[in-house]
């Protein structure tokens, strides 16, 4: 096992590579927001006991406490750290230890993801080895977040992969086989026979999000092309833009995750794209941004206007979503100070109202500027001359079932979360990120909130 | 003084801001290759006599041999680096060190600029506090490398920055005044004076590949907006796309310096541009590439192909230029096993058939493709349907004096340095890139150097 | 848990101590040779079923093949790491959990301890945190390596501690209550409550080196003080001195071990002690010794004699010990620079016959020089005008368990092992060690291997 | 060149040994105070012109003031940081210029040495490669710091080296020539031909703590041995402790610089010597120690008295010097602890009374207890039975220059400064460490600081 702290490719070196034996491997990103990024939290997660466990894991449980209760009072289980892998991995594990473990059946690994799943809730799409038996993967029953199973032909026969997004197969030269989940299990033994089982299958509610802004444009969910919905989320917005009477002379993206939105908005109304926003790659990741002020100088230093571009025009900004609306407004001063007479802020997505409890770090509620402000006052705030969000049924009719989709979880722009009752751990965040929090950073927050009556 | 390797927000806190005092100052970025990175190499350099002088510069020198003896033999000065950053300044402090220090006036302080430049050849954009005088700007006689003063007024009247490009004086609210050179020295006086004198400038020959490639496109050069002048780059490719009978389905780019091109392309052509090359913008910049095969395989894991965009299309994909052909035949062969059925790679550049000897570290003779093939090889060698390069005629016209621009760097189109005659140079560094690099990669170089009959 | 390489102190910061919460506590300090020092083998090791086990240790298991594949085919364990205290740990988590788990007993407790001296083999002094339960001390069964009890009487009631020397409740301002062992249980349950079990007791085999070189000499062992028995052992060889008819004019120490046999010497005999060969502290221990010429030369760099003291005098220098026989020569050649008339080597240890396999890293039997020349080669070999080494009766007759020590372990002196038969894992660490060994190093050391005749 | 933080033999691996070309080299070893421990400040410090500098000192200038400021208005030179060694560097290198560097000669380098040691003023040996031309060596005026020349014959002719103490060259195989000093410098030339000249040499006022505390015991000063003196100083004492009627039972030394005025005294008094106080040579250098209770508990963690040996006993403990008491008064803690019945505390230096300000970091003024308190006051504080002094009339006469040794400073003895009047410089330093003390730390120190009446 190696990890370290990093890009992958400063962390494992060829050295390391060179000194794997076996046929089964497991690997993990982990994204660290400032000053958490301790390595002791870095998967895969082990266990020695039974056969030798590790796992890797994608997701938020909402229930840690129950079931950090149920492992220490019931299978005397006490997890070294407070991540929630680790909650997984010995529920399942334990689940697996009171099985003959000199016959271990692939029935007895299914029966233990089935525990699992019902003792653990939220969302989690998890790849295990079991030493000596075989690679597992399975989700929650709701199959919240994205996992892929991917095959290539060997000389020796066929050889599988599961991975968060379709898009590292392409890397890999591996063929995507399918999406894994909701609720599903599939374990590859020794000898690379495939078993698959719908276990605890609730009707699916895939992460919309990740189809607005957070998987990869080139990766295909459920079959369709991220990029290519994208273009479509665009498309649609034309409707709107109309409606509102706009009449932009150029359209142009909040790089890069506003692109093709932008791009499939341009077509629709017959205005010109051009990329007018310019991105600063070479910003360093550890710029500390404790304040929402310092957090906008951090925007105008990522972003810099092509004045040529945007002077005297009319100009729609496409970006993937308003979360906090202070990003907006900053871009939207960035082109006003470049010389656009008009600023029109379009978000591919609907308004966030809710936070997302299953692994996507949006913010509280009390941060969600579209939980607290009409459209109206969010105009005013971010001091655009027209705000246009996507329709809610608009995305809700685009990525429904019978398109193909499977079902999708809309909760941040419904507050109706598919696990069900969820008041008590939302509160529970809510303290949480609070007591993590200098007070002074909170009163500049406050200060900076938008106050309708002021505009 | 404070200095770090990584990116600048790593390497500057604000704990070093805080520290600084004092009206002037001065800093350096270097970009530095595997293995070089020597911290003793990052700028300012630094003399305590006479005066305190710190220096930065961009560029290179090709006489350092002879500057360096001249240092110790004539001015008895040993530098302590092979920089020859420290070259310059020796040179400059030597030569201001035989005035009246007591009594040192701008007049001696361009003296030793004049001295300097006529000692020093190469091409330099030189920045220099002189403790206790002031700050001083000056470059090469010709003017090669980019150097542009900026200004802001303030309460207590005007102060002044200067930098490689304008884009930087957006950040900082400067605005920007003026080129510098060629062979132009600006002094800003400890009362914030600022004295001109043109000392000695041949006529201008600015590089004209940072405007192709090198400059970000949001800067401004000589009052032209690079990514506007690249758009026009690409509009002027359109005949010889014509002439070509070429008909592509759709212009792409490769990400992220082809895209004006490409899109100025698209205008003139009348085919939608669509970004079809997904960047990944998340590979370690340390990942190491000591073979050509390495080297493709990075391109591939860089660079991921949108199959449903391409497939089945004739596509144009435009790059700023080939230096290897190795990139481009593996940006090629993406596009074919993404189903593209023709593939046209177009260059924004005229062939490179000269090496650049003035700072941009592109490759020896012996590397550069079009120095050594014809473009029918290399058509055959990147595996493309249709090569189309750039004309260098339309180039030096798009960059013509008459047109604005100052005169213009041709060197690694033409192979005629402005600098005069550089064999001795050009011999210098094959030689010493040579005995840099292991036996086996250079074999390997030349094993995968086009075979025009093989194709 | 918090683990580092480097000095106690430099590891363990305030703010680790401030974090600290609970009733016990858990350390270790793992002293590693050049190139192994990776921090994944730090103690203590855990694991979080059953219960919680945190575990240090120290000694050598000596049968971990049979025990990994114990673990591996009965107990469905598969240990993270090839390090010892694995091992051990994992056997007692195993019989643990098969005990009732909700209402474990201290009974359990040693039934768990039982099982695992009987089945793993070797030396080892072990200290468990069983979390919610409380702090478990066992031995193996002979008693090889050192761990004592030590208490505070606090006003909320007496608070107890376990460590391998005595010493360290001198700091802590604990008494000293008694040794552990052999094959004894010491379980200080939750409620400070005491319990002790003496399970596979067999006759103890206390370490002997420890008293002559390894144990500070501050330390008490089995009520003895170490540094007393040591000046003990210094007058016994007064005997083999005169026998030898050797008349010293001074007696000095290889410092620092040496000093306190070399005092009782020095008073036995009537000679001047005085120290004459100072010590440089301030090598770092990071100093590349890959051969033989290399480790002599660090110890010239170690130690210099004080010539003015050392001149024209005959010279009993007192060590604890001769190993391979070159620390010693070149020590004898230092104090022949410094003008010695005559050296006598003294050896508080009788001759090092076989290697120690219980946790003392010495050196291979072909590398111990007493394993293979007789007392006159030896002293040809170091060069000295006489050796006198500890007669083995003397030692055993000062350590025999009549006069109040325990049984002790004479095994380096004697090769016969107190845990039975070794010879598999004798060959074992022998092959161990040579292919680690580069073969270069191998034939410098024959080369420089004592050659009787030459002499 | 190289330079690192740690252990020399940490930062020089033999990598960097090997890159080593020419005939002449310069090394300094820097032992820095927590926090201060800046890479900037390592020695050598360098400057390319004139010829190329390379210089380390040993010492301390006090006018250090006067020199910057000289520098900057005389010689236009700015020097990069505060550090002393820049100043003398500088003005060397100032006057060194002056000449005509076509052709420079002895006289030159001299003359430059000459006004160099006019303008600083205070302790320093320096040594100093001028590049293309030889290796320089002097000193201050008053030869305060310590440096020795040694040599050693090549079958090329004899080879040189400087160095701070004899000792280095017993290691390296050179042979002691010569002190340099006082005003003395030293010259070898490229032909390794030695030059010699007196230059502002004033009566010699070399550190007698250097022979008391500072330098290695085997190092020779002046052709005596320190050892030897050290021993001397013990016997002396004897006198002191019969006028006392002190009768110890046993006499030990606070280890290590304790020792050899320890067995002098024991020898003198015929009381056995006995090694009772144990070092932990393991504790990290990193220690923070901010407050007066924490540096006794480092002391406390540094040294184990051995009860068995002390319990009982009237014991005579022998240090080198008492500085601020408190270390003392915790050794005295430490034996009565362990059970001495009587502690007398011997002193082989006389009361401290005022700072080294030639190098030593001893303490202030207010800190230096034998500044503020009588022996009485002294003893009451450290809580000894009996304090006994070196008497001050003894060490003189011991170290008088005519018995050999050259004219020594005596000044943390008696106040009297050798280069004249410091009133200004104490209370420079004196503000120095108060502004980088904090407030706390301060209070604390005056609240443990003996208040005599309590006692």
């Amino acid at each position: 096992m190696h990890k370290g702290q990093g890009l992958v490719n400063d962390v494992f070196k060829p050295k390391h590579i060179k000194k794997l034996t076996g046929n089964t491997g497991i690997g993990h990103v982990r994204y660290t927001t400032q000053g958490a990024n301790d390595s002791d939290l870095a998967q895969p997660f082990t266990t020695s006991y039974p056969f030798g466990l590790a796992m890797v894991h994608n997701g938020n449980v909402i229930n840690f406490r129950d079931v950090a209760r149920l492992l220490h009072e019931k299978y005397h289980v006490l997890p070294k750290t407070t991540n929630d892998l680790e909650l997984i991995m010995y529920t399942f594990a334990s689940e697996l230890r009171v099985k003959d473990l000199d016959r271990l059946s692939v029935v007895d690994i299914f029966d233990a993801v089935e525990t699992t799943q019902e003792l653990v809730k939220g969302a989690y799409a998890t790849v295990t080895i079991i030493a000596g038996h075989g690679l597992l993967a399975f989700t929650d029953p709701l199959g919240i977040r994205p996992l892929v199973m991917g095959r290539r032909d060997t000389p020796d026969g066929p050889v599988y992969a599961f991975a968060s997004e379709s898009t590292c197969f392409d890397y890999l030269d591996f063929e995507f086989v399918e999406d894994v989940g909701p609720g599903q299990a599939v374990f590859i033994d020794n000898d690379f026979k495939v078993h698959y089982k719908n276990i605890n299958a609730l009707p699916k509610a895939f992460c919309v999000f990740e189809q607005i802004y957070f998987a990869r444009e080139d990766s295909t969910i459920h079959g369709r092309l991220v990029a290519r919905e994208r273009v479509r989320l665009g498309k649609i917005l034309a409707r709107k833009v109309a409606d509102a009477g706009l009449k932009p002379d150029m359209v142009i993206d909040v790089p890069s995750s506003g692109y093709f939105s932008a791009s499939g908005l341009a077509e629709a109304i017959d205005v010109p794209y051009r990329r007018a926003l310019v991105k600063n790659n070479h910003m360093g990741r550890s710029f500390i941004v404790p304040t929402q002020a310092g957090r906008e100088d951090v925007v105008k230093k990522k972003l810099n206007p092509i004045r040529a571009f945007v002077e005297g025009k009319k100009i729609a900004v496409v970006d993937d979503s308003i979360v906090r609306g202070t990003t907006s407004r900053r871009i939207v001063r960035l082109l006003r100070e470049a010389g656009a007479t008009e600023v029109y802020f379009i978000s591919s997505a609907p308004p966030i109202v809710s936070p997302c409890i299953y692994g996507i770090d949006m913010a509280m509620s009390t941060e969600l500027i579209a939980a607290n402000y009409s459209e109206e006052e969010i105009c005013r705030y971010i001091e655009a001359d027209k705000v246009i969000y996507q329709d809610l049924n608009d995305l809700q009719d685009l990525f429904a079932e019978e398109r193909g989709h499977g079902g999708s979880c809309f909760a941040c722009f419904t507050g109706k979360y598919p696990t069900g009752e969820v008041t008590h751990y939302l509160r529970h965040i809510q303290e949480e990120r609070q007591s993590h929090r200098p007070a002074k950073a909170a009163a500049s927050l406050s200060a900076k909130a938008p106050a309708p009556t002021e505009h």
